[in-house]
């Protein structure tokens, strides 16, 4: 099977895992690329250092197509983007910013961009600015969200009627069934990225990883909307959180927020003085498995639910 | 095309039109039936004597099944329940509310009922209750909504996991593809509402068909979690609401609220001052057509999904 997407990425597969803070480093990105997804570097928590020696072991581990996930408001934005020049990364991944920014300077480095968005207007901005492809991620989605809340299934369409570009899904897709139904709804291809925190290679702290497989639906929440919208998993800082909130405290909520709060928790398993992103879909989420093993499943379970689909008689 | 949706309320597609307040009598209700869905009258917003009403034209002008929503919250809920019986009405579909109240009732009269959850522990009380289905309603769906904001995409695959009668998608559908796509999450019938207030058959006040049309992606919110949760369209209103609930003000909101609103802005058309109920996919509607129309091109897109998605090769 190929389309837009896997030609674009020149992988077998059009899944993506996506580049995810504290939770993807060379181990997971490199594991999803040697078996046959697009593997990303979250370089979001990654100091310039850190990020080299995660793009070193990466060069070192796989000969596929790997990609960088790069917010573009990070403040040391120009160093990661000489060690992406550096490293011969040839998949950019950019979020959490304007892509008119750095999209041409990537594009005159031959390097394939792709942006992520959550509403139709920042979808047409980026097709605008030049990039390849575009990431629609719902309301579900853990991590940064964006402000209109519209869900995975309301934004495909909509996002899809208003680009030529590839399209890929995020936000909720945990299953083949859920590939599946995002390809039904216009996309080429999906990102993943809760489902790849319960890896064995994710670099998630195994308290972290544990309480993924434990979270039930009903279990996350977007959180600190006026401060900067987060679906967390609900633990004491969340509560605590939601407390600030409901009084409408915005101050309180950034000093309690302060610094180093996400890579307490999802990083050093910190379960109740972290900070925890993730999305919806860790209610469906039971098993800490290989990378390669979740990509088989969601193979097999996308070509059951096609063949289950097609055997159903037309309306 | 058959299956236990279809079969369980004796129609020829599994597409349901939702019970809305001020939007669904009669007219609306008995074309969808007429067309070949399940056309749903709305009695939480009639007084006993108005539904009745409602339920003698619906009979005189079908003679196919329809059934009725009820909020079990409803104060005059045993009035309701006496004309359900009076006039043979076949199904019931049940909200808000606890199922256990009233099932069993229903079930002795040889009631089809349906009880609409946003959770899958509510799912599996309806069950435990007796109903014949369940609703799933994900956080993108206009009107009443759950607290835990699970989307669809992210509640059908969890629901369908712990219940065995038939599971309806609802929330965030508004073309085949969507329904589709519900199908490939383990539903077996969609429900669809805000698709159906703007078509000529629904009650809904014409500058409130024309608003929906007009609506884009990212015009609706939640709103109101405090007092009780329901997606509204952003107009003056919301405003109000939206600048009390920043600062946890809950009697303010409540106040603000007072009586009347939804039926001021929905049925008497004041897009001001008027509470105005209606899905995120509203973003995606873009004309008023007869529900029949409606209900053929929903047909059209699933089958044209289908052929689509089934030339598409294996992963």
């Amino acid at each position: 099977m190929q389309n837009r997407i896997t030609e674009l990425f020149n992988i077998k597969y059009p899944i993506i895992q996506a580049g995810m803070v504290w939770c993807s480093g060379w181990e997971l990105a490199s594991a999803v690329s040697n078996a046959g997804g697009l593997g990303i570097i979250g370089a979001g928590s990654m100091y310039p250092n850190i990020l080299e020696e995660h793009l070193q072991k990466c060069n070192a581990a796989t000969e596929k197509p790997y990609a960088v996930n790069l917010p573009l408001l990070y403040p040391d934005i120009e160093a990661h983007l000489e060690l992406i020049e550096k490293y011969n990364v040839p998949i950019v991944f950019t979020s959490a910013g304007n892509p008119k920014k750095w999209t041409s300077w990537l594009k005159e480095r031959n390097k394939t961009v792709v942006h992520v968005v959550s509403s139709a207007r920042f979808a047409m901005k980026a097709q605008d600015a030049g990039v390849d492809a575009v990431v629609a991620e719902g309301f579900e989605a853990g991590g940064h969200n964006g402000r209109d809340e519209t869900t995975t299934l309301c934004l495909l369409p909509i996002v899809k009627s208003v680009i030529d570009i590839p399209l890929i899904a995020a936000g909720g897709i945990g299953s083949g069934a859920a590939i599946y139904a995002c390809f039904a709804l216009g996309a080429e291809g999906v990102q993943i990225g809760s489902r790849f925190v319960a890896s064995e290679e994710s670099s998630a702290h195994i308290n972290f990883k544990n309480a993924v497989v434990d979270a039930k639906e009903g279990d996350t929440m977007l959180s600190m909307k006026q401060v900067i919208a987060v679906r967390l998993l609900k633990n004491k800082f969340y509560d605590e959180i939601k407390a600030l909130e409901e009084t409408g405290d915005v101050d309180g909520m950034v000093r309690h927020l302060g610094r180093g709060r996400a890579k307490k928790g999802m990083f050093e398993g910190d379960m109740d003085e972290g900070e925890l992103e993730i999305g919806q879909i860790s209610g469906a989420i039971n098993e800490i498995k290989p990378a390669a093993e979740i990509l088989e499943q969601l193979i097999r379970e996308f070509n059951l639910t096609k063949q289950c689909l097609g055997k159903m008689e037309d309306f």
